[in-house]
């Protein structure tokens, strides 16, 4: 590669000649790691255009760098980052800037700590993954997408790909959600009643700012997604903490002051729990008669390989009083970063109007590339495909829990991608979950999922979206053998 | 196209018969457009199957439609809509959830308007776009971006691809901007004081959020970016207007309560205005003395055909109290929406765990795509055809204007992609831009940019990004001979 000629410039406040100036600048790139063995440098003739000096100071400047071995000369094709250059501290680049500024001060609003990571992104490597929500190379139809995102590509959809929507989405996206994907979950929609999101991450975000303030009182479930706590904590409205059981979130729990509550029902996160249909007609009604709104988000519900998935709550809601989140995330790939947010006009307004402040649209690429994969039907085919596969893998799984002696604390009825495990009292799974790391296995701790300062900590999710089926039996052994070790 | 047998279900509230009940269904999506002429129908047997009913009763039902002209029935092939079905009503479906709620009441927080969009999105369309923003196809190199995009599809990136990256961002991409990037801008930046961001907006809403609260007074320019005010309006952060002169923001005209500047120096937006080097000095020391921060929007410093760029703030800055905001949408694509935000490692961190909250991520293809592209040395050659044009543009449009009797009054001094022009005094551009609309020219009203409720109205801004050269003097034409029937 060569070094563009751009990242050149003469300081014109430094001090020294003009020759060891152009020395200096070099050899700071390559101190600095900015310039690499093998990377070529501008000629001296372009570099003395470009910085307005002699050639012969450019030409000295280099001999003086090849002495010093920072560069060598090959011929007549130039000038190259010497192998044997000084190489940049293993550390991080010395701060370049120490300041002035107190950022203590300076920062007016705080965000941190927000998602905890606790998943190594190098789980690929390992050999029993029992990890959520990343994409399984072995079930993704990578051929089709391919095709999909380049004929997104083509001119003839230069528009799409290229333009500014300002607060716009892909109408053919749009057409297609509102024809064919919220039809299957019994809701029907109009294109102003629907908005693309930057996965359900975005969507539940944009919700929470749109419907909440900081007199109003929102619910969650607890244990709950942890970025959805994050959502209403940075939010400063009031906070309900609503224990789930094993059917997900109880009605009857709920308090009679709340303004909006938000529910997994499908796949309850993180216990997987579904919430049977009467339970979701008693929490509609409950919200018609303290005049509550609903957010539903309904990830997984096409993960249903075990029965036909259970109706949202959207499509049972005569009084309009749901807004409903999806997502692409776990069907397709959470690096996609595409969801959707389905709710009456005057919400979806407001919500589209923040979005435009915050970010503009979603990539149009992205959107295009979604719409051409969804309605060319291989959308369809790859669910089918996971299904498939998530039902075996959940039948080794169920048996080799069954076996270990393990207690599951949770699952879903129609399928989903995980179930929630509970350990034996006084396991903490924190320090489990690193032993068994250093095994080859990956489990999730249970603790982050819960509110408060004292989480139980024997509780873990064992998710079966990544984990190949002929691996599960081994992987959950080691998890039992890694327990009666604790015990002991 | 065949219509997904999951968009199919019984409600189990429903009334009427079996059969009646399926005729419904189909009826329903027909009318509602949801299926459409030619569409095929799952066969008789999978929707029995599906529904759990016998085959005869969804038999009949079909038997029925085909009757009624829904479907036709062909031979062993199975149903399709009929081209002959009701056709939905033209205007959008009704709204299918009046219900119960006040949305008034129940939306806690209000953000329209927001973007308020005046730009037409078939833009193309138009013979004389001296329109904003846009990508031109003329000059774009979508063979290579395709190329890119395809490499980045690999099976090689597939984690880069698909995975979740929680608050993280693309490190090829992170590293190319580190060692590449922003040193031509006499910018070194350590890979954790870099966050990837959607676009500038996302950039600039992110710093806003992080640096004001309602206790803090934030200053912008006047004329400036609207969707830069917006982003503070909603901040409810207090706020400084300044109005700006032809060199850009004049630093004496600083008030010393503020505690963070909003500023464009590159070409301040709308009128292109270049800073001069002296004035960027001296708004850095006001900044010291007066213990401000300075967020710098970089944007268009690639678009600099006419003389190098002015050095940008930030490396000027020896007291680290600038934050730069750099972006991929003028020398890419806005729908690309890419951007990067470049402060102190305390600062990201606060912005990295506010997007992680809002939206995770940028989708991991894009930013590897612009990696690659980059990386490969296509950008460098682009924006040297970029800059070829704009040139060229550039003095075609110095030209005409000048025959016009048009008032310049802003432009960038070593480039850009527009100029600022003045109408005569009591000239609406707004109205005119509308009437220029009919005659093929799209130009931009000048009101928007401006702060108040009683803004100037003589203004325009005239850009050549998406021109052709051959077409900027009968357009110009075009303008002025508008303008005077204006003055007639």
């Amino acid at each position: 590669m060569s070094i563009s000629i751009e990242t050149f410039f003469l300081d014109p406040s430094a001090v020294g000649t003009l020759q060891a100036r152009i020395q200096q600048m070099v050899a700071q790139g390559i101190l600095a790691g900015r310039f690499r063995p093998g990377e070529r440098l501008p000629s001296s003739r372009m570099m003395a255009q470009h910085l307005g000096v002699s050639r012969i100071t450019v030409t000295l400047a280099y001999t003086e760098l090849v002495a010093d071995d920072y560069l060598t000369a090959r011929g007549r094709s130039g000038y190259y980052v010497s192998d044997n250059a000084p190489e940049p501290p293993a550390f991080a680049m010395q701060q370049t800037q120490t300041g002035t500024v107190d950022w203590t001060r300076a920062i007016g609003q705080r965000f941190t700590p927000a998602l905890s990571i606790e998943k190594p992104t190098d789980w690929a490597n390992y050999r029993y993954p029992f990890i959520y929500g990343q994409a399984d190379r072995t079930l993704f139809d990578t051929a089709n997408w391919r095709l999909c995102a380049l004929r997104a590509l083509g001119m003839r959809d230069f528009g799409a790909l290229t333009a500014d929507y300002y607060d716009g989405d892909d109408p053919e996206l749009v057409d297609f959600i509102s024809r064919q994907t919220l039809p299957r979950r019994g809701i029907l929609a109009n294109p102003d009643e629907i908005l693309i999101t930057m996965g359900a991450q975005n969507a539940l975000w944009l919700s929470a700012q749109v419907l909440l303030n900081s007199r109003r009182r929102a619910a969650i479930e607890d244990p709950c997604y942890p970025a959805m706590r994050n959502i209403l904590m940075q939010s400063r409205c009031q906070l309900s903490i609503v224990p789930v059981d094993q059917d997900g979130l109880p009605p009857d729990a709920l308090s009679d002051d709340i303004d909006v509550l938000f529910s997994t029902p499908s796949h309850q996160c993180p216990t997987a729990a579904t919430m049977p249909l009467d339970r979701r007609k008693a929490l509609i009604a409950k919200g018609e008669a303290q005049d509550f709104i609903i957010v539903e988000d309904d990830y997984e519900f096409e993960m249903s390989f075990l029965k036909p998935p259970s109706p949202s709550l959207k499509s049972l809601d005569p009084h309009g009083r749901v807004i409903y989140v999806g997502s692409f995330s776990k069907s397709l790939f959470p690096g996609l970063r595409l969801g959707y947010l389905v709710g009456p006009a005057p919400f979806i307004k407001e919500a589209r109007a923040l979005r435009a402040t915050v970010l503009r649209h979603p990539p149009g690429h992205i959107q295009r590339t979604v719409s051409y994969y969804l309605s060319l039907g291989h959308y369809d085919a790859l669910i089918r495909r996971m299904s498939r596969a998530y039902h075996d893998r959940r039948q080794v799984l169920d048996a080799a829990l069954q076996d270990s002696g393990l207690v599951v604390a949770g699952q879903g009825q129609s399928g989903g991608s995980s179930v929630w495990v509970r350990t034996p009292d006084g396991t903490d799974t924190t320090p489990l979950a690193q032993s068994l790391r250093a095994k080859g296995v990956l489990v999730e701790p249970g603790a982050r999922f819960f509110a408060g300062d004292a989480p139980p900590t024997e509780y873990m999710r064992l998710a079966y979206s990544s984990i190949p089926a002929s691996r599960i039996t081994e992987g959950v052994r080691l998890i039992a053998a890694a327990l009666t070790k604790n015990a002991a």
